[in-house]
């Protein structure tokens, strides 16, 4: 086992203003409590999650500053004294591990979090993408299997050209759910075709009500998953034939959700939402166990996640800030030393 | 049985303006077709979704002119040839009456309808009531089942001084659910609680939202109902706890639903509509019959309607705009011949 040093280079958020909020410094390594483990951690994505953290916007708010990031991967290299078996288990493995919402978070060279959120990696796993293997792919199977227990045998899905466009898509495949991602780019529909999407829709097109609506009614699609809020849910439901949903799980629009009264009484409309924090909270262990284990089955294949670009800690700034620029196109990594 | 003249006096809506699109006119009689029945209309209410359609904003449009009234009652003094058993049921009897979606509607001397939509009312049910026991009545029993279906005990309702605001709380207290009403005015609320409600919101009030997201936090009322749209779905889900629902059955404020995404993502707070129409055809012939007979048994009590005022049908545009102008304190009814 390593040595375990004093001080480690973290992130720290100062205030809720995304990238500018950010700053690098130098803190004490943290001591697990009774029944936590210590992570040396070695690589962490961001994610638009992390985003509506960083500009105040997620579904709380911590005391700043504090160490952001949600997801990540690395070491187990001291444990509590409460971890009985499960802490002897996992000392000195690899795992996935996200964090407590009364933590600190995974941007840092250390970090402690509940022995129950650090998920061992399999063999097969990289810690690259074991860095990556908790909230994309765990929506993605959230809401394939939302689909899959409303009988729905085509979806749609908003913000398409993302790490989460991709994963719905190949889940999909496998459950014999066709997920049909729309993005707001020309390029984009040309790219997700090369990946083997057969219908792509454009939402920047001219013809793109008349499209989406051809396509929904034809093939009666009746839920939608949407990444973007504001206009976006009216203008699906819109193209949708009676008793459709649309289930909002982002708001890269930051803006409400407007919705016609009309649709929504006499064609039976309705909007609701999915947080993946909460869908996991009611699952009991067993569940989420089983879920664990297929979903690192599907790592390397379904849920495997590109990655464009790989920022040391000490420019995670500069990573916010080009993920800010462009969420789609691959994922950006933080690396936390060799 | 008395004779049935050529010519009627109808309420013909030329334009969707409201009141100023109607003119009253001569008109022929019309013929029921094989599976209709010939209704002498005594009377007709003015609802809340009569002014939508002729104002355009109903859940379908005709083809203009055409003669307006969704709900009614009368005398079936004709029936169509294959009518069978139930025509010669109702020959010469009273009954309540709604239009078909194609048809012409019942503000005239005599209308056409289904012998389906011609239900025979009670000995103890006047023509009066009788002519109020469809429209409001069926919306009252949908909404409380779906609200003890649901297993809440307590919901909230807008737009609540309407008639069927107080039918939802009578309704309510007979099956152990609490309706709280919504105002929109002061005095409303002492009217109400006259009337024996309990809690009475004015949500003009300045302490309306604390007063709200306390009685929603403390009696954990989850479901509301909603006749207003607007800002209205939001501000009720901003005070009411997570895992809430809004159904919108109105669209009085004619503006879009503005709904802040955090609560649909991350308080798993949602929105759906209601439409009578729906809700009844999903019903088979025994369901609709049970659900027709309670209703009757509830019109004296529970589900009777007040009525504020009784105008010839020369004036109905002036009961139109009477009724536009002021939607709560009881019925506006267009009252045929003597």
């Amino acid at each position: 086992m390593t040595q375990i040093p004093e001080q480690m280079t973290a992130v720290l958020l100062e205030s809720y203003e995304g990238a500018t909020g950010l700053r690098v410094v130098q803190r004490p390594v943290p001591q697990p409590g009774p029944q936590d483990v210590l992570i040396q951690v070695a690589a962490a994505p961001i994610n638009p999650s992390d985003l509506s953290f960083l500009q105040g916007r997620y579904g709380f708010q911590k005391t700043l500053p504090t160490i952001p990031g949600f997801e990540g991967s690395g070491t187990v290299v001291a444990v509590g004294r409460e971890t009985g078996l499960m802490g002897r288990f996992l000392l000195g493995r690899r795992v996935a591990c996200v964090t407590q919402q009364h933590g600190e978070g995974l941007w840092a060279e250390y970090a402690v979090t509940s022995v129950n959120y650090a998920l061992p990696l399999a063999g097969a796993v990289s810690l690259e993408q074991g860095a990556m293997s908790v909230v994309n792919p765990l929506t993605a199977v959230a809401l394939i299997d939302s689909a899959k227990k409303g009988g729905h045998k085509a979806v749609l899905n908003t913000a398409g050209a993302s790490a989460l466009g991709l994963m719905l898509h190949r889940l999909g495949q496998q459950e014999g759910i066709e997920v049909i991602n729309i993005v707001r780019q020309a390029e984009q529909v040309t790219q997700l075709k090369q990946q083997g999407m057969r219908t792509v829709l454009n939402s920047s097109s001219a013809t793109f009500a008349e499209e989406l609506s051809d396509l929904c009614h034809g093939q009666k699609i009746r839920l939608a998953f949407d990444a973007i809020a504001g206009e976006t849910p009216q203008r699906l439901l819109a193209a949708m034939p009676d008793h459709s949903r649309v289930t909002v799980y982002g708001n890269l629009a930051q803006k409400d959700v407007a919705l016609n009264p009309g649709g929504l009484i006499f064609q039976d409309k309705s909007v609701d939402g999915f947080w993946l924090t909460r869908w996991v909270g009611q699952k009991n262990f067993l569940q989420s166990l089983l879920m664990w284990r297929r979903a690192q089955t599907l790592l390397l294949s379904a849920l495997k996640t590109e990655v464009r670009a790989r920022y040391p800690l000490a420019q995670a700034p500069q990573a916010v800030a080009e993920y800010e620029a462009a969420m789609s196109g691959g994922k950006v990594l933080l690396v936390m030393g060799e």
